[in-house]
């Protein structure tokens, strides 16, 4: 067989509905062995075992991947999921130890392969990142109003309330707390107003902007959603219209055709008189 | 009469208009019984007096659920509504005590019959029932979500936060906590960064991604009753704009088959002229 | 003059532009005047000046007032924005003192008065207004579930937690609170869940369906405003597309008059040749 | 050269696309400094070197401010963007020195052009201003809303609680924090209901016609963009379907011509032959 075929014929089995359902169910169960793992008691008891399961469903991934790559070579990369299950399947190869010790955390994102194979949550995601482009400006925008606010808390009360406003991090910190506008009043701009009694002059207008624009990016992206809908909509309108009038037209244009052969006739009875 | 006689009648005079304006005002008022139940002072001076109120309600209940059940056999639990008044009566009648004392407070439920025995409320609540499905996706998106980020938040924080993070049960409720918004920095992150100073890299996007998803579970149940809305206007528009393609494109075929007549009429005489 | 010239020439006089505008100016006086009552360094220096204004303002409502009512009887309380003007005066005359003190602060809502003279905002509240017959439904049925979450929160919780869940009216306000989602978790959940450890299996699901009918609450709004906006837009449409359809049938039409001219011109020379 | 000619040269020469990315790299690049000089550490290390590009970008941006204003005379402040560059620069060449030593950090606001350079933010920008007339209204009435509440809790609470309801923006500032409901109950509400049990009776209509207002100001917005949607929507389909319906009663007209040249044709040979 040549290399071609074997390619071919690898790619189609590990796409295949047994494998993928199969890779789905070792997902689900990683899911809960790396949830019992975090538990002590747990893994003083079964350590072993859900360790082996969990090098175990490892392995399989790696063939899965390792098949997928031989199969399609470099176009593998070409699908963003592709990019993904690899990313996550390779943070779990990483050596947990040491400075990256970190990276043991991470392995759980290995569950988050859910989303890729199946289809219905692979939609709603891409669903979800459809969205992201038609607010990118609103929220750059977003960002410069913060970076600006933060220079600007941590000029004013940076040098009194360091632990809020100490540096542009801090500030940045605090004013993203104070956008989602918990313990805002109570927990940050009162005691700033025991010292700078005209501290909501900046706060205030703070929350104004910051939430109305959040709220304008919401509605951009609800707008944007309809519009969407919409267009496909018209299009069936015109569609459904269009037809309607097509049809009452056309039955106008029959009688049309009904009424000249009428008058052809007549044309000819009349002629056949003159010649007579 | 025969028994299937009897059943239909059974059937039609307990869903009958008076017995079911009865069932409503007996629910109110076992609204306001158990209500006054929960203060012990009106329980020590009436407390006779509501227990009896209760149990005539409850034998009430009883006997109706019985008689829909007679009239209509086991088709009486295809309508999840007639499942619903059977489950909270049936909860009534379980004795509550020893482990199942918290099935006493569970009697309240029963109140929420009205909604069963109300057409408006029925509608409310199906309308929002309606409203599940299409997010079911999201919904189970959001709980892999939360699932891998309580992993995750179990193994980096779990250690020096044990109240907050020592299970993965623990860190769900936390996190929910955090999504809501409530104390979130105050309370939660800013505790944690004391000796995790990078938390935030964990918090933050977590806050971002997870009420961005909500925000979209959000719009998806707009954009969908939108377009159940639309589907029905253009449904509306499409035979309106048709009716009046129609009536105009009549009146034109009148005038042509008016003018056909004069034709045909034209073409009579012709001949007859031919043949004289 | 008659009584009923008098009755419609003040009429006339009190709702025009001129009493409107003093009307609409003494109220924003008498705005500032009541706020600057508040302060007691004020009411020292300048107290009898304030009172002054404020009883030259409420003798010039009461005569305002007074006139309407003349003018037009008891017609005069079919307009609600009527009944809200004479309300809010009527408070002002009540002496507030002893139990009614607390009159003295209603005195305040005088100022709302400018609502209902100035078209605009009076336009704006009319249109919150009618927001509220459409979600009733949804009102009544938050109104129910609160209730019946009251009680089971009094039963579950009060005896420990009497401050919170002591009775049905004290369980309604921290439910209310918590679906506010205000300390909900930090200030109330948590602690009742050192009691109860599973206190979250009320409170959680109890936010969860608390604030998906707040949303649907919200949607439904939403969607009936469009619902009404889209009908008149519809209509309109319906009229633009008549009308083209309209026009370019009657150019059809235009062309078949011509037509049949020629044909009844065509059949009178025919009957001429006859008769010839 | 005249001077006519000297002034297009210049503002055609700071309008180029080079001038304006440089514009745009210095913005960048102050932004970055402006945050850097807020850190003592930096300042101690480069602080000669931040104030040297600091105003060395101020230099480029008063000879840019000031090249415009040359090229467009009196017109430069007709743009409301040019007003801004105008403002922010200006206030960057006050001396920020004793009691205007604020301004110091108003400086940072310069980076704000950005916005004014990147058409892309610009239209974000206005986009977002576009929506406020619309809801000017509803804000008035919020306004208004607010000053009559204040006035209210100024004179209820306010002798009991002078830190929250002590004057009347005191109160304005607590109930701004209530509507956002950032610590209402256990902060506010609860602590007064301790002197005064029927508080609430206050402040949860208050927080329900405040959320409900802010909710209806919400709508507005979204139903305004809708509607400014669906006008080109409909003008689009109106000509889409005008189209439509030419194109077919044109084709009908069509036929009709040309049975009307077959009847006059038909007319002209009868008549030759009755002059025959």
């Amino acid at each position: 067989m040549s290399e071609q075929g074997l390619r071919a014929r690898v790619g189609a089995r590990v796409e295949s509905v047994f494998v993928q359902r199969t890779i789905m169910t070792l997902i689900a169960i990683n899911a809960v062995t790396l949830g019992l793992e975090t538990s002590p008691e747990v893994m003083a008891a079964f350590g072993e075992v859900l360790r082996t399961i969990d090098h175990f469903v490892l392995t399989i991934f790696v063939a899965e991947i390792g098949a997928k790559l031989f199969a399609k070579g470099l176009r593998f990369f070409r699908d963003p999921w592709n990019v993904f299950d690899f990313t996550v399947v390779t943070i779990a190869l990483i050596p947990a130890s040491g400075p990256l010790a970190v990276l043991r955390t991470l392995r759980v994102l290995r569950v988050l392969r859910l989303v890729s194979v199946m289809p219905r949550l692979r939609f709603v995601v891409e669903a979800l990142l459809r969205a992201v482009p038609g607010i990118s400006a609103i929220g750059g925008l977003m960002l410069l109003l913060f970076y600006v606010a933060a220079v600007m808390a941590t000029g004013l009360f940076g040098a009194d309330y360091p632990e809020w406003f100490g540096s542009v991090g801090a500030s940045m910190y605090s004013l993203f707390q104070i956008m989602t506008l918990e313990s805002w009043s109570m927990g940050i701009v009162r005691p700033v107003m025991e010292q700078y009694p005209y501290a909501w002059l900046f706060f205030v207008p703070f929350i104004l902007i910051a939430t109305f624009t959040m709220l304008n990016l919401f509605i951009a992206i609800i707008v944007d959603t309809m519009q969407t809908m919409h267009e496909q909509e018209m299009k069936e309108e015109h569609e459904v219209i269009g037809e309607v009038v097509h049809t009452e037209s056309e039955s106008i244009e029959g009688e049309l055709r009904a009424m000249r052969q009428e008058l052809r006739a007549l044309r000819r009875e009349i002629s056949m008189e003159n010649r007579s």
